[in-house]
């Protein structure tokens, strides 16, 4: 029925220095515009060329997907952002060390926070120095103060149906450019993957991820299609030993 | 009621090469990047924040845009291209060299296809190298052959009317990423400009251009306020040297 595109944002400047980021709006690394505009090529080489595209509100994700369409001639299609595809709220984390946060909680604590499905890090502080209360672009209340995954679930989930599905049912090829958690809240929501199995479950950056869906919304392949599977396999190992 | 913030593309490869553009899809030169966000820099400085971009379907008006805003934190706001926003379609002088042509066809005939109001240049060949026929962008049947500014305003002003003049009520501020001549058309509009006195009028690029509205869409400042008006005063003049 619909053609959806996956495609995580590349490295920012913060993955480089393994700090936490969440809604912490930092710009792509080099590495991560090259991993961008990479991503756009696979989609030409493919033909898999989007008709509309949904970024969260975030710059790395609005920045993949603005080098990735430049890449594919795609530039000029329909623009649509929404803080619902956002990164996980990383609550106190924010701008933390990831390595250091490691080793100051422990791995149990750590692999928690990180990867468990509904236990959020602790809650931000209200007008702290990575506190995104008072940026124009959420409205009053909109904000959390942290999230789990169970959490980014809930809030993408409007979204999904309201704006994203509606294009799909019309038959568009449809890009998402997003965050690791925002993605993971939709494969765990496409493949009907458990709350514990999700946890396992990486997404690597910049390789887009193509899901075919039939009239019910369901993956006519489960899991999807990476469009350069070796270099997927390669990459989400690599997420996955973060902060060692 | 509204402000209005119009931003002309920086230079472009071809502008750098000195050939008619169109609606031929070129990007921006590397001094055009600068030139974006040094436009971005100036809105941010101004306290001049847009709240929704309207582009053409043209990449070196999408990468302005992209590139502006991105400099004065805005990256995340509401997006709408349109074709209806897109430079003049220049015929069969799409390519050729502004040099060369004014050589060739003598400085009357020249400044006629530049600068006159409604004398089209001779219409591009169907199916020839700088075409757009057949660009999925463009419906059938969307793209002309040739366009006077004549032709640029009656396109344009249905947009207008249609897409910007509710964002402008709604008191947002609107910034227009285009071209030349498409704000050329804006101008013209908005100013009551005669049929000969648009023909002098040129617009630097990359310098915002900011419109107080009044209730009647009158500017409450004719001709708006650039900016950096004495960069405006320098980039004017040598607009109006472009091909000598």
């Amino acid at each position: 029925m619909g053609t959806l595109v996956l495609l995580r944002h590349g490295q920012s400047v913060w993955n480089a220095e393994n700090l936490f980021t969440g809604w912490v709006d930092v710009p792509l690394s080099g590495t991560g515009e090259r991993e961008a505009r990479r991503g756009g090529e696979l989609m030409r080489e493919a033909g898999l060329l989007p008709d509309v595209v949904h970024t969260s509100v975030l710059r790395r994700a609005i920045s993949t997907a603005n080098l990735a369409l430049d890449a594919c001639d795609r530039h000029w299609i329909p623009v649509r952002r929404d803080w619902r595809l956002n990164e996980r709220h990383y609550g106190a984390l924010q701008g933390k060390d990831k390595k250091q946060t490691l080793e100051q909680f422990g791995e149990a604590q750590f692999m928690e926070w990180r990867r468990s499905y509904d236990v959020p890090p602790p809650p931000i502080e209200a007008g702290s120095e990575f506190d995104q209360e008072g940026d124009p672009r959420y409205a009053a209340g909109e904000v959390p103060r942290t999230e789990c995954l169970a959490d980014v679930v809930a809030r993408f989930l409007p979204y999904w149906e309201s704006a994203i599905v509606p294009d799909l049912r019309s038959g568009k090829v449809v890009l998402l450019a997003a965050h690791g958690n925002s993605l993971r809240a939709l494969v765990k929501h496409l493949d009907g993957i458990s709350d514990e199995d999700i946890v396992g479950l990486n997404i690597p950056t910049g390789i887009p991820l193509r899901y075919e869906l039939d009239d019910e919304l369901r993956p006519t392949v489960p899991g999807g299609e990476y469009l350069d599977p070796e270099a997927a396999v390669a990459a989400a190992a690599a997420v996955a030993a973060q902060g060692r």
